[in-house]
């Protein structure tokens, strides 16, 4: 590729999938999907594979994280542990869906990536605003991990994670997306179903909220709908 | 556990194995052990197993990274690139045995098995004297991790990553696991054999000439000894 290129994580949900659609805007884009064991990961690998097609992204890698689910401790990886549903968190607590320290497992692979296929930015649809209260979304994570990026690649290595959604409410992400025809259609957030999406999870509920804010309809179909 | 304990990343080589060592004197102790597709990943596990049985730990983590050998572009990882053998690094240069970004895939595994368990500390076998020139081996990447740690986790989490090797000379790691009984014996080094050490790889010949400035023998058998 001549232009610079960026190494996009795409769960296949919303947030990613508008990160990496603005990504398109400026880079040629390589897809990088991660599954962690999560209850929902067929489910996520399919919108990953159907959003990769729809921009029709050559280099795509998709990563399998068994270890979560050997760690435990959170709802999301521990079947044992019930996804709460029918609220949003405030961020001052953290949730049982938070995977210790999930975010810095990612960067690390797209890092590995990055530095191998030459990438130049890592893009990834993390948001501080409207978010679950995980602390590994926050910007000064993020900027923190651009030093250990700087500090442990190879001296000729120059990559840097870009968070566009960062201050983005969640109706701004919905409105980010309808401007760049993002396929939401195509993208999953439930944390609990694969067939069709709770709309009780906390992640359905911070979905559903951000198309209402926004003033349009969610196009995913719901089993419920509180909002 | 009533006392404050400590997560030790452990390979099977004997920096890792001293700098446990170390934390056994201070803190109770669990081991990780991390196989990611290198060459002597069965020999190290075997290293590992038994090291952990010889300081009874209970605690213990064998984790599975597959992703390195999808990713490539080290010669630890892809059977296609040779194992350099005969000469030793200068640290100026990154040597192919590089593995992009290692240490922080091991130290996130780390971290986010010390959340869950409530480990205070992470022990790392790191050292940059007499080291290999990988970049993320550097005091300064750890300390940038260890900014990251604080900010990736639930506020009440405290893990601090201890490297007590850092300034350690390969000598020197020698004498101080002599000084503490380490089972040197049990330890593997060799980067590309899983019966008998080569002699002749960069691992091999670090560990050598480690013995040969300590003034002691090394236990294990050589295919070839030019140390």
């Amino acid at each position: 590729m001549s232009k610079k290129f960026a190494v996009c994580l795409v769960s296949g949900g919303m947030d990613s999938t508008v990160s990496a659609a603005i990504a398109a805007t400026k880079y040629d884009v390589a897809f990088l999907h991660i599954s962690y064991g999560q209850r929902t990961q067929k489910r996520e690998l399919k919108a990953f594979r159907q959003i990769a097609d729809f921009y029709n992204v050559e280099k795509r890698l998709e990563i399998t994280l068994s270890h979560f689910k050997e760690i435990g401790g959170s709802a999301l990886t521990d079947s044992s542990i019930k996804v709460p549903e029918g609220k949003l968190s405030g961020s001052s607590e953290i949730p049982i869906t938070y995977v210790p320290f999930r975010n810095a497992h990612f960067l690390s692979v797209a890092v590995s990536w990055a530095e191998i296929i030459g990438a130049n930015y890592i893009y990834i649809g993390a948001t501080e605003v409207d978010y679950s209260g995980y602390p590994d979304c926050r910007g000064e994570f993020i900027e923190a991990f651009n030093k250990v990026i700087e500090l442990g690649t190879k001296p000729e290595t120059h990559i840097k994670i870009v968070a566009p959604l960062l201050r983005y409410k969640k109706s701004d992400v919905v409105k980010k997306g309808l401007e760049l025809n993002v396929p939401f259609d195509l993208t999953w957030s439930c944390y609990q179903d694969e067939d069709v999406a709770c709309g009780r999870c906390e992640s359905c509920l911070l979905r559903l909220k951000g198309f209402k804010e926004a003033g349009v309809k969610d196009p995913i179909k719901y089993k419920e709908r509180q909002i």
